[in-house]
């Protein structure tokens, strides 16, 4: 079937769907016009709304889902009884080929599991893993593996580098991005087997004269490289560990704001450069996570995100459709060059 | 041979040794009259020094070593050719009881091999692990392991969990702890089954009243609990991912202040609220990593602190001491009750 779609839209995922996602999709349809959306739910209740939507109304279609997956329903539940839910039928779409990707605010596992499953892995790739951009000192920089795979191996590991390069490519516009392995210490002998055997593979890979080694905890705020390399385990804790020291920094400075009237004064007057940087710390601008690796683009919105969060999930993917992004990666892992090609040495995944 | 000194200090460890250990024993002294330190280095250099400083040269008694463990040098050179260094002369002074603990600001790496080797773990332990304090929304937070161990299994999790329960009583003085396991998702079966088996085990424990489940990276910086059980390495990049995002926001903040006129008239207004914040956030207050599960008392202080911050990772040791830290430990150990004794189900190792 020839896509007729951008993306297929899961109307009924997350907190407020549908009303964020249709207010999300009004904000997205004026950065895209040229979109096509296949938006999937409750028809009766979303096509009212949608046609208070001018914008988003012309680039939509409607398709009835009856069922939803819940926030609570675990991933193999989901497999089994999702099958008429507003989220399967869109994986469903991307799978046939009718939409090139999909974007969704519902249950993280659910989602995660129904693409694997639907949509289904790239030949070349062993693990699908999930991405994400995150604030620092010099500019955007993307993370992965966030949570897909709390076991990862060498081989794992490596297959993430070259997803991750391709990525910040295709979203960040960078020509030769740099990246670094996660690890307890910059030294080459610090950290597990698992990583010190993906260092070797991908200092001889063609990425190699991009590969800045291994980076510390610290480095990802510094912004030392453009993609931060991890298992999904590590990677998952440090996304939101530095998302809560982010929080209670907002939270502490708000305090400090309204400690006294000499201190709201200051707030006023400081205010356009405290707006300019709270607005740079949005975590709605960062929102939209990835599922990298599988047969069309997944994307992945904060449940509890508002339109403005949504329409940025919208932009994250429709920026991977229209740079044909799994083409790229599939390019990406075939110059993976021999040495790298030859099986990473077995390690113990963890 | 009795506890002469409470504690013995490696004056030569760290980027501006031996100066800022004696200036920070100054300052240390004022708090702990009663100490009495057992100062190892340059006989030569450090004696004039101490001359200067009544405080502490009233504490202090002086020995001499020729020797000293660079920052580069690894553990296992440190071990074979660093038995004249003042770390290890330090170090052997804890193994032969002449000292309850040891403090040193020099090479983590063989800080760590050194007292593994030489102080000796506890009968009771597997393995020690790396604590230390980080700050929260609701106070102080202990946290650990922080790098002792890249790979632990279920059962050091426990002792973990077990020894930071312990450490927490001491140092921030609470009666009932509550800890909990860092996992990617806070729901029962996420994670591994390392984690779901410490869960298991730590449910049926003398602690287990307190145990709050699996906690998520953005509970770290909320306060969720008051002691953070992890692994070596997820614990080391949390730490440091952490400490990363605090550092950016605080540069970024000073840029905001000094980025137009009002901004700065705006700082200075909000000024007292601001430093209180500062001063809260300092990292020298969060100065003195701790192995945990040794036969004494060691405490890592950051090579790059200065004087305040040595006299704060001082001040950690010296609770641990007056607390009889370890005595309390190996009760915690004894106690974990039957169900857990029974060695827990063996898992591979991360």
């Amino acid at each position: 079937m020839s896509q007729t779609f951008s993306l297929a839209i899961d109307a009924m995922g997350g907190d407020n769907a549908p009303d964020i996602v249709l207010d999300g999709l009004e904000l997205a349809a004026e950065r895209h016009p040229k979109a096509r959306f296949l938006l999937i739910g409750d028809e009766a209740r979303i096509g009212a709304m949608l046609a208070r939507r001018p914008r988003a109304a012309k680039l939509c279609m409607l398709r009835h889902a009856p069922g939803v997956i819940s926030a609570e329903m675990k991933p193999t539940a989901a497999l089994r009884q999702g099958r008429n839910s507003s989220m399967r039928l869109a994986i469903d779409a991307v799978a046939s080929g009718e939409a090139s990707g999909v974007v969704s605010a519902g249950n993280t596992g659910a989602l995660m599991a129904l693409a694997k499953i639907v949509v289904k892995t790239l030949p070349e790739i062993d693990r699908p893993a999930l991405a994400a951009i995150t604030p620092s000192a010099r500019g955007d920089v993307v993370m992965l593996d966030l949570g897909a795979n709390v076991q990862c191996d060498a081989r794992n590991l490596v297959e993430f580098a070259v997803m991750g390069d391709t990525f910040a490519r295709a979203v960040l516009g960078l020509t030769a991005p740099s990246f670094g392995l996660l690890n307890v210490g910059s030294e080459e002998l610090k950290g597990d087997e698992r990583v010190r055997q993906a260092a070797e593979v991908l200092r001889e890979s063609h990425i190699g004269p991009n590969f800045h080694g291994f980076i510390e905890g610290h480095d990802i705020a510094a912004g030392t490289v453009d993609v931060v390399v991890t298992d999904g385990f590590t990677g998952n804790v440090a996304l939101k560990t530095g998302e809560g020291a982010l929080k209670l920094m907002r939270d502490l400075l708000r305090q400090v704001f309204t400690s006294s009237v000499p201190a709201r004064m200051g707030y006023l007057l400081a205010r356009p450069a405290l707006d300019r940087l709270r607005e740079w710390m949005d975590p709605r601008r960062y929102n939209g996570a990835i599922l990298l690796g599988l047969n069309g683009v997944v994307v992945k919105s904060h449940g509890g995100t508002d339109a403005t969060g949504f329409a940025h999930a919208v932009d994250v993917a429709m920026d991977m459709v229209t740079h044909r992004f799994n083409d790229r990666i599939r390019e990406g892992l075939s110059m993976l060059s021999t040495p790298a090609r030859v099986p990473v040495p077995a390690t113990a995944p963890r």
